[in-house]
């Protein structure tokens, strides 16, 4: 789906992140796709100060990640986070490159909806709030 | 699809798990399915220690999580791990209730395939060691 | 010093707390520390819900950690907590042994002050509902 | 102790480093400390690649953290890792301040020793490789 709006991020795996293969352990992808979702978002103007102002916190409900190569120590990887819904959730796709040879790493994506904070109540539809901010990227 | 084999095992978010909405931070999870699917295996026979005597790595190579309901501090959670694929790749599929009121919380599932760990190829079949471990489920 | 009061959890390193040196990272370890002060806390019946209830938080203000033996996986542990300070602050110290042979794996402390929840001020001694829960085990 | 050689680095805690009292969770700063440790160790010319070639694991036997004022999200702070000791063990102090105040927001320390990789022994002596590559900065 073409993306309304990408933004991308670099980032290099560290020792912490690593498992006895000498790999970064599968379960520590969310964190590196979170890092290139954040800067989306600060792009758009919904950083996690906006969001929480605006009364709405927005959980993750369903996350998807294709691992096609292992990251390392030390090598550096470009993630790059694009919006490609937004009416009614919000589904962000991910792909992480290796920096050096430019081979895919990973792709993935996830899917976020509205929660209002007083009330725990789910959104069917993004508030006002968001799709405001959106416009101008939507031409 | 008829899981092979499951496993159940229970478990509770601790304080580290929660984020600032009071709730597991969705890339916590991989974290609860692992330790489902370690139990899996280890009734398999072929735990960590048993998959490093075999020579072979299994590295997670697609996961999937939905989301349906938030994890919470001291709510306890079932997570039943089932062996769905096994022939060429490794599919487990995970199913976490709430203990208490047996709701659904989530449901997922990863991919692994065999990687010989000397030559770091990838094979395309899962190795006799595991098929054989696998005939007494097979029936 | 002596302890007013101890607990002792058992727990054993998952895959994703190894590092590539396949021994546990030394940075996971506040987590098997939170493991036994949760559980301690809970015997004094001032456990996370009790300390939100009761509108104080309790940050941690200073943790020392020694690490004797390295923790392998799948090697049992069996972690004492015992509260050795509680007038103006909680000391608790801890305990890390090997299940297996008995040997010392860990030592270490965490001390923690009281802050009032809305006002975020440190209070300079503990609260009257934390030392009335401890009275019981002050004899 | 006069510092032989510091480094400073900077970082920001993400939304996956908070806790629910929306400060950073206390067993997550060793992650920063590393940041720091290993920007030090790179300029001393003994990153954790050199280390491998050079047969020698760094393990941390001992860490002491003291936590002045919590950690928030999108705050930056400067983290500067300082050595201290080097001719039988390695302890390293750290410094961590808040950019935009100047406050100083933690500090602590580690302390590691040489392990030979192949027979798992512990040095009581800094190898060679590493007096070596410290001269420079020992003037």
């Amino acid at each position: 789906m073409k993306p309304i709006i990408s933004e991308t991020i670099r980032t290099c795996p560290q020792f912490y992140d690593l498992d006895p293969m000498n790999i970064v352990w599968h379960g520590n992808y969310p964190k590196f796709f979170e890092l290139a979702r954040v800067a989306l978002m600060v792009r758009i103007g919904y950083g996690y100060d906006a969001m929480r102002e605006s009364g709405f916190a927005w959980p993750v409900i369903d996350m998807h990640i294709r691992y096609y190569r292992p990251l390392r120590l030390g090598r550096w990887i470009g993630i790059t986070a694009s919006l490609t819904e937004w009416e009614n959730r919000l589904k962000i796709e991910y792909l992480a490159l290796d920096e050096l040879t430019g081979a895919k790493a990973t792709k993935g994506h996830t899917v976020q909806v509205a929660v209002d904070i007083k009330t725990e109540a789910m959104l069917w539809e993004t508030p006002a709030v968001l799709r405001d901010k959106l416009v101008p990227f939507l031409v």
